[in-house]
């Protein structure tokens, strides 16, 4: 009879497929985008110090409602361990504690250390990936072409590191930014990515007409990221099958097929209802 | 009698295909044009002191033709409602009025109001729309993969402010404009997407090491969308059929094939001459 | 007699199949890259100060061996009409003209005339074109696109107008560079295809929030162009035919297929040494 | 017995498939990276004083390691000089040397000879390149597709000098940093490949409409290389075969199939331990 109850609080929780389930997840998305916003707010200044009470109070309500889901989520899984030590919930843990360690900090802790965990709450923005879904098409393209996107990161910072000591050589006595070794790697990056800050430039023709090289390389490979995700995903867009949102009970494994019976994991029945 | 000048008025406001449909396709173009270089004028504030008086006469040429082209496009159409509460009959009510309400406006009202006003008629540049055509092959792409590109851009958003926060951590006693967590993911969306304005920018090593590694992501992830939109293209490709200009004298859908001969929403003859 | 000699001088200066064009290609091609150089340099002003006169001398060298050039295609080809009036023959009499005119407006005339004459010899550059070819894959690609390409391109300006004007709305009373709607629309374009100069940048929290929805727009919809050209290459790649450097005695008409005897356009025979 | 023994030693510095072979790959690997955060770290001012006897002893501890692989390396090939003068051979020679040379430049010479040579050190980052593999799909679309490559960035440069020129002729009486040919070439290089960096920006409504021209070109066609590498590399992956990093003890070729049992440059067997 427990069971039973824990049986339809795992569907609630885990899965979307009943109006209840879809309703809790509509609940969590609002207060999780409500949570991120007050935490954002609160680093506003002018803002803080106008309405510093109703952020303590809001802060407090938030946190006591996902403490609640923490515990209502352990409750319901068979092997709470696998809920407590996965990804999701050590981001539920990191992004709920702060607020209760904030009691014991206060007075003379290092501004820093309440700074760091303040930030730990924009964790729970990571909550909302639960709704993207890890059966996502994108995700997996980018899963099975991370070799090559590996060894291409690795070859742009080879390329950078170069370029930039070149740069330094060139531009460091020119009072362009060019201090060091690494800031001028810092500036090919920013230089060959396009993102172009200009905070540091080239003063110099020679510096030009290498950061004008730099450009035309950075514009040119760009295609090399594009061109493996494309051929990627236009492997994956044929095999696709429907996955829904429903989850193991016993593993928590996602990603089920729409006509799947047993969990493709641990051969758990995923229709539990009939049987208990 | 009264009905076929009607239908004639229709083919030549809502379609392309004869000489007359295309003339007056030819001279809304020209004033389209025309009407927005005007407004743009009118903002620049040497100009709109210099040439007032012209820009208010042109203004209300403009207006007036305009006025006009929205009560033949009442008249002609067969049921007035389904053009007036459709986007074109919205955009086009929307760009015409705010020179009549300026009338009444003159005087002590606001200049925000006013502003705002003028504003509204830029959207004529929205009529543009109509000649584009919905049947195109880049909209029915970017409309195909709308799911994927949401959830991409869902994606950036978390990543933004997770990286934002971090900055605002690492940046904010350094007075280099990382002063909130809202202007902090500015900044982190302005460094993924590689606009790069240098407004703000990181001073401290640890922040410049941290935007190297959003540059590289940023450059990097930019693939994404490419890959689906351009997997996208490739499938719409190889199902193209050729459709035409007309639209149903009934119910204005358009996007008929070359060889319909009635209209594939509501049934309608498309070639209503001879029949009346 | 005369024939063959002019037949010669044809093969040597519009084609590159013999050892001899060959040699004429290369010398041309170094023969432009000087020349760009020089006027480059013309425009740096200590450069300018320093070495005046031999500048005068090299551009007047250059100068005479490219009109001896164009008349030396004048006289091989057979219908000179179909050179000079064709886009290269325009290009080489527009770039070699200026230097000579240059004698008649020494003196009281204005400066910006003799700026613009003397920009018009950089037009030599698109000489190299010719050594690009017609027939490149990827120009065939742009071209077959180019319909696609130009509604996108018309979607981006629509899209930045609207979006400048709101920004203009906006930000035009903070002081940050919206000054006029013209300038606005100006600061889109730059945001929305990942320029990001910031010389115009926004001020307040609701310039920055919709700078950020742009940004990301833009981020996204570099996609669009990518698709189509990748698509359109990818069927261009699959027929492909070998195309030679070969250009008719006739109508120089280029891009024969590396198996050809007679001209594709005119029907000339290619290969006329043994007929005359 | 010798030959025994330099057959081992081959095994473990060219090859990656024995346990010590691995180990090898790790130590060099972390050798390197040290030694490029060295280099880092003495052109920051404030540590290259507060630590200048360390980074002194540590450089010449990793240029010994180095020297000692280098003469490992000759000695265990079979034809040094293939090795010697092979592109690495050069790299760990000249990112090797620059130590020894410091011994006699101290003194009077120039600081610019000692910087440049200090930079070489920079160069034995290409070292990591080995762990990559020539094999690699993406160099191998890269090369494939050079030409085209080639000649879209001979486009690119086409355009951008005369777009640089025109915007010379424009904006260079505005005081807005067009002050010479070159470098409004530079700034349209900037520009079109969406750098953006803001040190040269167009004051002019003139010069802000051409530049919008440009960043929208730019935008454009950032799709022609994206587009032709992505085709090479959707008919790369079709002829896939899996390559080792085996490596030949006779000629030193790379990229040997798993079932290769000869090299395929020069035919030597690939397992010699058991023959000799």
């Amino acid at each position: 009879m427990t069971k039973d109850w824990k049986s339809k609080l795992h569907e609630v929780i885990y899965e979307a497929d009943t109006p209840a389930g879809k309703l809790f997840d509509v609940v969590l998305l609002v207060l999780i985008l409500a949570s991120i916003v007050l935490v954002m707010l609160e680093s506003v200044e002018e803002f803080a110090l106008a309405h510093g009470e109703f952020l303590n109070i809001a802060e407090w309500v938030i946190t006591i409602l996902f403490t609640l889901e923490y515990f209502a989520r352990i409750i319901s899984i068979r092997k709470p361990s696998q809920y407590i030590f996965s990804f999701y919930g050590i981001i539920d843990f990191l992004s709920t504690i702060p607020k209760y360690l904030s009691l014991f900090i206060i007075g003379s802790q290092s501004l820093v250390a309440l700074r760091a965990l303040r930030l730990m709450r924009v964790f729970r923005i990571l909550k909302l990936a639960r709704f993207i879904g890890e059966s996502n098409n994108i995700m997996r393209a980018l899963k099975a072409s991370r070799v090559k996107i590996g060894v291409f990161i690795m070859f742009i910072l080879i390329l950078c590191t170069i370029l930039g000591s070149v740069m330094y050589l060139i531009e460091s006595e020119e009072g362009s930014g060019f201090t060091s070794i690494p800031r001028s790697i810092y500036w090919a990056i920013v230089t060959l990515t396009t993102v172009g800050y200009g905070d540091i430039a080239p003063h110099t023709a020679l510096g030009q007409f290498i950061a004008s090289i730099i450009m035309i390389m950075g514009y040119g490979i760009i295609a090399v990221p594009t061109g493996i995700v494309t051929a990627e995903l236009a492997t994956m867009d044929k095999d696709d099958v429907h996955l829904n949102t429903q989850s193991c009970p016993n593993c928590s494994a996602e990603g089920h097929r729409d006509d799947a019976e047993f969990c493709f994991v641990c051969g758990e029945s995923l229709h539990q209802k009939e049987t208990e």
